[in-house]
């Protein structure tokens, strides 16, 4: 049988429940419900294919995937009939007939991510399983501008998990901004492709800018150091979400 | 030893992980969880009062408490020292030193609660612990209009819980309306005293309006009858919110 068309989803999912995005045995996936999801509509095992995993607790305002199917379901139904199989922390946003050699993951312009700290005085506990909470204060000029120091290529060893196996750590880096909404500190940051853990360590390390426990410019030397034990801490998984991938 | 002190707090709390406000033995509750902080900061077993209890599910953005201490610890203390020895759901937003004779229940002039609708096409995954998902059309100008019809005083038998033992079911609701804000629809009901489940069962029967299954007109006719099987659906705990206490 032919996988004659080619369906791409805009998903969206609250990652506190789930160990990951990635499917491991034995445990609750965002890939492994959406993969029985989509097979409960395709009546046949269907693998996704997926723009990049997220770790264990991380959200995605919007992820993008995209799997074959030879069902004939009209593609405006499909995002209906997944939401209705899909539990309530996973939804589909948008479904659509893409073409049939469209890759969800090699074909990624840019993504990005973005996360957010709750520095109020007081905690808002109805937003705490998607902010980490730092009651310090900060210094948001300092943080601001230390965040455009990440804006172009560089080595980012310093900021990717001692566990990152890729040899090539250089990464792109189009855009990295840092500002104040609604009392909340938001931090964004877009670029083709980021390292393991790349977007926690910048936040930890930011933060440590702005309590002053590290100054601006030893981002430049942790460049050149490509030793992760000169960053700050790895921000808990709870404040990011994968914001946006573009095609 | 003589309680010379009277500390009145408002405070927060998620509902989700709390088998409601009021002590259970081997259930997790606010209280419970409010009355192990209260005693760590003064080394005594002290019991709380409270506004009014609120049921399994439902949030409080605004609760007040109040109790009684020998303790010398200054009042702007009490909220940073309450707040290092409560769990992440729970807050306390302020706490201040009131008259010996402040009683957080009797004195009690109006209660305001919020009730929270998600009823856009695609659900708000972000907010499900927070918000009733209602993806049936809304007709917002008819449940508005009746929303207005529980201002005023009504015996209110049939918008209570057939568990109610309450033997006086008039109660005077002091304003009452529904509005769409940020795409969310929201309930907001001030009284200066409820039934259990009053607020709850009023949303069920709105959302009937709402969608064409009940008319307006058949508001009165439930006050009359007291007949809870004539009002709508009790609407889930978890939309609910106690909003705010007045005194």
């Amino acid at each position: 049988m032919i996988d004659s068309r080619n369906i791409k989803c805009e998903i969206s999912y609250d990652g506190t429940e789930f160990h990951g995005f990635q499917s491991q045995p034995n445990h609750r996936t965002v890939q492994g419900e959406i993969e029985k999801a989509v097979s409960k509509i395709t009546k046949n095992e269907t693998n996704i294919i997926y723009s990049g995993r997220t770790d264990a607790g991380v959200h995605a305002r919007k992820q993008v995937i995209n799997f074959h199917i030879n069902n004939s379901i009209p593609s405006d139904k499909i995002r209906k009939a997944l939401n209705s199989n899909l539990p309530g922390d996973i939804v589909v946003l948008h479904a659509e007939e893409a073409p049939i050699d469209f890759h969800s993951r090699y074909h990624v312009k840019e993504k990005t991510y973005r996360y957010f700290l709750d520095n109020h005085q007081i905690p808002d506990i109805f937003r705490r399983r998607y902010e980490w909470r730092v009651p310090y204060k900060l210094n948001i000029e300092k943080m601001n501008e230390a965040s455009h120091l990440f804006i172009g290529e560089h080595d980012f060893t310093s900021f990717s998990s001692a566990k990152t196996v890729k040899e090539n750590r250089v990464r792109t880096i189009h855009a990295s901004d840092l500002w104040v909404e609604d009392g909340k500190v938001i931090f964004q940051i877009t670029g083709k492709g980021f390292l393991y853990n790349m977007v926690r360590i910048i936040v930890g390390t930011l933060v440590d800018i702005g309590r002053g426990r590290m100054e601006v410019k030893e981002i430049e030397e942790m460049f050149n150091t490509k030793d992760r034990g000169d960053a700050g801490m790895t921000a808990p998984a709870n404040g990011l979400f994968l914001w946006d991938v573009k095609y």
